[in-house]
C-alpha cells in the first residue's frame, strides 16, 4: 500500500425531506448566494424549498450556470458575491453547479488581477488562505463534488481541474427524492461517471490496497445491481439511494487513497466533450472498453480481478476472462441506453488526428497510472473506439 | 436505506516514516502534553522520535494511561493541563490512551464540579462548546479512536460511552512499522476488535445499504485474509498496512452510515471484562458466534449473506449455510490463538446469574438492532457460550 493522507470534513445530511435543516447549516446571519444550471430546480419546486428553509437571511440568486461551467459565466457571479458582500455560497443542482461554485469561490478571494490564471497555476491557488464557504443540495448523483474539493473548469485555456481544501463543501444536502424528477438519461449518464470514477482508481495494478479494492467492487456491484432499475424506476427510493451514495463514494478520496489512479479515461473524454459536444458520461462509455483492449496487458492482473469478483467470471483462461469482462462492461452501459462506439456520435477516423493534437497542446502525453500512454497509445485507443 | 449524518473532519496520515510530518501537523506555537500508556513507547523509541519531531515546542508527558482507561487517573492530566496552560494533547498509544485523552480533553473544558458527570450525562457534554485540540501517534490497530468521535471510560459508574464532535482527532499518524513490536496477542485481540466492529453494523437485517454491506464485507474478506499472515510476520508491510487501515474503516461511522447497528456483544463483552478482566477483544471472540446462535432467526438473512459472501458458502440450505459460517468465524479467531468459550477463561455457571445483575444496573435490558435482546436472552447466551 502507498503512503496517503485523507482528509474529508464535509458533513453529509442524507435523506428524505432534509432540506429544513439547511436553517440550521447555514449560519444565521449570513449573505446567502444560491447558485444553480438550468430552471429544473426552479420547474420542481426545489429553488422555492431552499428558499423557504433559509428563513429572513438575505439571500441572492444567480442561475445559469451550464453544464461543463465557463470561466466567464462564473465571473458574474463572482461579481455579486464582491459587490453584496456575500458570505455563503449554496449550490443548488449537480455537478457543474457545484463546481462552478466551488470556482466562484475561490475567484471571489483571489486578489490578482484575472482569476483565470488560477485554472493553469497552482501556486496562486495555494496563497489563497480564506474562501468563501460553500454548502451544497444535491439533485444529480454522478460527480461526488458534494464530498471533495475538486472542480472541473471550462476557459479559453481548456477543460481544467482545479483543487483547494479551502472548497469541501461544509455539508452537502443529499435527499434522493430530490433526483426523482431528472431525465433518464442524465441518470444514465451519472451511473457512468460513477462507474468509471471508480474504475480509474481501481483497474491499474496490484498494490495491496486490499480494502480500497473490496470498496471499489462494492460501487461497481451495486451500480450493477440497481442502475437499470432505478433509471426504468426513478421513485424506488432505495435503488436511487444507494446510486447517489455511491456516486458520494466513488470521489470521496476514499477508494483512491494508498492506491494507483489512472485518469486517462477523463482526460481523453473532456476533449471528446470540448470537441464534439458529446456529454461527459458518454465520452467515459465508448473510451473505457477501449483503453482494456488496447491497455490490456499493463492491467492483465486487475481485469482478472475485475472479471471475477465484479462479474462472476470463474471459468476460462485470464484472456477469456478479461474479454468477457470487457464486453460485460460495455453491455452494462449498452443497458443503460448509451451508446459504446465513437462511431454512435458521428465521430469519424479522420477526426482522431484532431483529438491527439488536443491532447497534445494541453500536455496529455503521458497519461495512466504508469504513465505510458503516450499520444500514439492515445490514437490507437481512439480508433479502437470507433 | 435509513437516513443518516456523516462527519468526519480527521486527517489521515498514513504510510511509513510520517513522524517528523508532526511539526507541520501541531500549532508551531502549541504547549503540547503527550499522553501514554505502559512503557512500550518509550522502550521501542516512538516517544523520543515524537519528542524530536516537535522541535523547539514546549512539551509535557503523561504516562501511565491503563488498559480500559480510569477516571481518575485521567483527572491527574487534566490538571497537568489547567496548571501548564497545554493547548494541544497528543496521545501516542492504541485506543485506550486515545479514548482516555479524548476524555482528558473534555474534562479540562468542563467547568462543572465533577467531571465524572460527563460519563452519566449527555446534555453536560453537549454543553461544553470547545474543547482541547488532539492528536494521535497510533500504535496500535483495533478500536478506530484515531477517526471517530467516541471513548469508552470506566470510572465508578461502570464502563460507559461518551461522544463528542469536538474529541475528533485532528490529525492521526498511521505508521504500520510502529506496530510491528507489538505483542501477538495484542495484534490478535485488535484483529478481533475489528471483526466485531464490524459485524455490530452488518450482521443486523436487511435495509438497503448495498454499499455499506459490501465495504463492511471487504474489511471482513481482508482481516480473513491477513489475520493470521501479520501475527505470524509482523514485519509484512503490506498485511499490517490494511489492517491498520481496516481497523481505521472498521469504526469511522462510514459502514454504519444508514443501516441498523446491533452492539449486544460489545455490551455484554463489557461486563466480562469489568467483572473477569478478560481482555476486550477475547470477550467479543467467545460472544459472537453464541449470539449469532441465540439470534439465528432475527438475523436470518444477514446471517445467509455473510456466509455466502464472506465465506463463500453456496452449498446447502440456509440452516447449513448459518451452520457453517459460525463454525468457520469461531475457527478464524481460534486460529489467532483467541479461545472462543467462556470456560476457557474459568468462568462456570452459576457466574452468569452476576453478570445478568451487572447488565440490569447498568440498563442493558433492550439490546440489539432491535431491541429484543433482554435480560432472559443474554442469559441464554451466556450460557450458550460457555
Amino acid at each position: 500500500m502507498f503512503n496517503f493522507d485523507f482528509y474529508n470534513p464535509t458533513q453529509i445530511v442524507f435523506g428524505k425531506e432534509r432540506m429544513g435543516e439547511l436553517d440550521k447549516l447555514v449560519p444565521e446571519d449570513a449573505k446567502v448566494l444560491i447558485t444553480y444550471g438550468g430552471g429544473s430546480v426552479k420547474k420542481f419546486g426545489t429553488l422555492q424549498k431552499v428558499r423557504e428553509s433559509l428563513g429572513n437571511r438575505t439571500v441572492f440568486e444567480f442561475g445559469g450556470i451550464e453544464p461543463n461551467p465557463r470561466y466567464e459565466t462564473l465571473m458574474k457571479a463572482v461579481e455579486i458575491v464582491k459587490s453584496e458582500g456575500v458570505d455563503f455560497l449554496l449550490a443548488v443542482g449537480g455537478g457543474s453547479v457545484m463546481d462552478g461554485t466551488k470556482f466562484i469561490s475561490l475567484a471571489s478571494s483571489y486578489r490578482g488581477d484575472d482569476a483565470q490564471e488560477l485554472l493553469i497555476d497552482r501556486r496562486k491557488v495555494m496563497k489563497i488562505s480564506k474562501a468563501v464557504s460553500i454548502g451544497t443540495v444535491v439533485t444529480l448523483p454522478a460527480t461526488g463534488s458534494e464530498m471533495n474539493s475538486g472542480a472541473v473548469i471550462t476557459s479559453s485555456y481548456g477543460k481544467l481541474p482545479i483543487f483547494s481544501p479551502l472548497v469541501f463543501p461544509k455539508f452537502s444536502i443529499l435527499d434522493p427524492t430530490l433526483t426523482f424528477t431528472l431525465p433518464k438519461a442524465q441518470v444514465a449518464n451519472g451511473i457512468v461517471d460513477t462507474f468509471i470514477h471508480t474504475v480509474e482508481q481501481y483497474v491499474t495494478y496490484p498494490a495491496e490496497g486490499r480494502l480500497q479494492d473490496r470498496m471499489a467492487e462494492g460501487i461497481l456491484q451495486t451500480l450493477i445491481e440497481i442502475g437499470k432499475k432505478t433509471i426504468e424506476d426513478p421513485e424506488d427510493y432505495d435503488a436511487r439511494a444507494n446510486l447517489v451514495w455511491c456516486a458520494t463514494m466513488g470521489l470521496n478520496g476514499l477508494i483512491g487513497s494508498g492506491v494507483p489512479q489512472d485518469w486517462t479515461t477523463h482526460m481523453i473524454g473532456h476533449e471528446l466533450t470540448a470537441m464534439f459536444g458529446i456529454d461527459h458520461g458518454k465520452t467515459l462509455a465508448l473510451l473505457q472498453p477501449a483503453i482494456w483492449e488496447v491497455r490490456r496487458e499493463n492491467k492483465r492482473e486487475k481485469l482478472v480481478q475485475y472479471a471475477q469478483r465484479v462479474w462472476d467470471i470463474k471459468e476460462g483462461d485470464d484472456d477469456f476472462k478479461i474479454d468477457s469482462a470487457i464486453e460485460k462492461t460495455r453491455g452494462f452501459f449498452e443497458s443503460l441506453g448509451i451508446k459504446t462506439r465513437l462511431s454512435d456520435y458521428g465521430v469519424t477516423e479522420e477526426k482522431i488526428e484532431n483529438v491527439v493534437k488536443a491532447l497534445e497542446s494541453h500536455g496529455m502525453t503521458a497519461l495512466s497510472e504508469t504513465n505510458d500512454v503516450t499520444l500514439d497509445v492515445s490514437r490507437e485507443i481512439l480508433k479502437m473506439a470507433l
